[in-house]
């Protein structure tokens, strides 16, 4: 071989093993810093047979808030903007809302009048447009709704809003044998629909707030009406509630990005007892990153960032850098 | 080859051919009759790749319902007896039950007057007993409680009271890519603690009744308070509420015994449209063989079978005959 050949040769073996590391990494969009360590430290820890650490598959139970933590946020929830999308597609069979708030202000076009009234208004919303159908009525509302609707700063479809770095993150758990979960404060009924397309994540292992329901049988076909009455609200206190009530053992492992998880977080980590040495991990995404998403914390509307913040380093939750922890933010579109 | 010789071999090749099919037989506690074969036929229907009736892996969901179906539920439901046993236990604790009803009858050993109060004295007795304390707690106090109370007729542990057929099909069912539930008006928390042990049924595919629960801050610890106030009636009208609540798409098999499951055979097996092909199974186990463990149905206190027996002919529910379908009816005790 004369030298040439060998410095070819000797390339392509330099090339494909770096391929073969890149290929074997599992959080590829994750840079190399503290979080990722531990992260894989945390997975290492609880999967490695034999040592103090060891979690059976079984209990390997992983939470995920959906909103700001596994998809965008802002400007406002998504599911805020298909409630506005579906008053105005439910306005003219609805003649009475243009005398009333909010419904009046949002069809006039006036945001401000919509925004100043507040949660009170949204929730009025809320119960206008979720409930007085089944659940697959509704169900297929929502699949028509996200195949057509665009996110107002990106143009993108809001199933391609998701983060790939929590994408592999997902994915990375289950190959360790965890089950991965979401809870969040969103609808229940607004995620089942796609979720499992989007993150590997069946309907049975989404928890979210959610409407009472009441059986009917119409022509002899048994259908389930969303009533204009709250079950849940899987948000702050409610989410170990809801962990509780739909799982019935506690996590290993919570994720999330603001307030609203601060109860799961010290549902999940707090050690009960002194005994009690499994390893646990809690991890927020703190939007830090302006330019390719959106930088908020403490002040934001959607997803505020403030209490559990400060009790992050108390309490050894991770806290991700998206501007420096990430490589990637976005998905790409599915094919 | 002499002809004796031949003769053992002929024979030792028989016995070995005759072994291997028990040992085939996913469903050996099961006689060969026509509900045998029709749970067969319908699971070789929807595992069968590009057949009509294919349905993939994620979508074969199955519910079972617990008392009666899963194990026994004469005298009375299991979680009534421990509600009396609780009664009794915390008595010293609440010295004003002596004047209550209906804890003083019970005190007293005055049955006739507590069979009198009916479901609305097994109510305050239950919400008693299952609320004041942690989630934690109440799931230790189930524990130790199945520990050492024992069956009134058989004298066997109440986890010993279950259904060697019904544990087979379970497995069957799982062998063959379905995700086994129970959906049971039984109390969630009072199954969860034994659930994955017996059945191999682990606490989030866990459906059943429950109280609403708050979350508190004990010396810095998290908890879940139990509160007396009801969140859902998992029964009847409660168990297609539940099965959407909690699994988020509709079961194409569905077990039951009693009126109880009526709601959640028809949301199982009726078919939505025209169109809708899928195969469904609904499966009623029909308590005849009072000699093996009990007879009852029409007038049944606890599981009755009325409505639902009259329904199944039309539905094509097939409904178990206990003595003639089961060759073994509990499953022996666990090593
Ligand atoms: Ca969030
Ligand atoms: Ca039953």
């Amino acid at each position: 071989m004369n030298a040439a050949l060998r410095s070819v040769a000797l390339l392509t073996v330099l090339l494909c093993a770096r391929h073969s590391t890149a290929a074997d990494d599992p959080l590829p969009s994750w840079n190399d810093t503290a979080r990722k360590k531990s992260i894989v430290a945390f997975v290492q820890k609880v999967t490695t047979e034999g040592a103090p650490g060891f979690v059976p598959v079984p209990e390997r139970i992983a939470t995920f808030d959906n909103d700001g933590c596994l998809w965008a946020e802002q400007p406002m929830y998504f599911q805020a903007l298909f409630v506005l999308d579906r008053v105005k597609a439910l306005a003219p069979q609805h003649p009475e809302w243009k005398e009333q708030e909010p419904f009046a202000s949002l069809l006039k076009g006036d945001m401000a009048a919509v925004a100043a009234s507040g949660e009170k208004g949204l929730v009025t919303m809320l119960a206008a447009t979720h409930s007085g159908l089944t659940t697959d009525e509704f169900a297929k509302v929502v699949t028509d709704w996200l195949a057509t609707a665009r996110h107002p700063k990106t143009g993108r479809p809001y199933t391609e809003m998701t983060y790939q770095p929590m994408r592999e993150l997902l994915a990375y758990l289950r190959a360790n044998g965890f089950k991965t979960f979401i809870v969040s404060g969103g609808g229940v009924e607004f995620m089942r629909p796609w979720t499992e397309r989007i993150y590997g994540i069946p309907p049975e292992q989404v928890v979210g707030s959610s409407l009472k329901m009441k059986l009917e049988m119409r022509d002899g076909i048994p259908v389930l009406m969303k009533l204009p009455e709250i079950n849940l609200v899987d948000d702050k206190e409610g989410k170990p509630v809801g962990i509780q009530q739909s799982i019935g053992r506690r996590p290993i492992a919570a994720f999330g990005n603001s307030d609203g998880d601060l109860q799961m977080l010290q549902w999940t980590t707090i050690s009960r007892s002194p005994q009690d040495q499994t390893p646990r991990l809690g991890l927020i995404v703190h939007h830090t990153d302006a330019e390719r998403e959106f930088a908020y914390d403490r002040k934001s509307m959607c997803g505020k960032l403030d209490k559990a913040l400060d009790e992050a380093p108390t309490r050894g939750w991770l806290v991700v850098d998206m501007k420096n922890d990430w490589n990637t933010v976005f998905s790409p579109p599915a094919k």
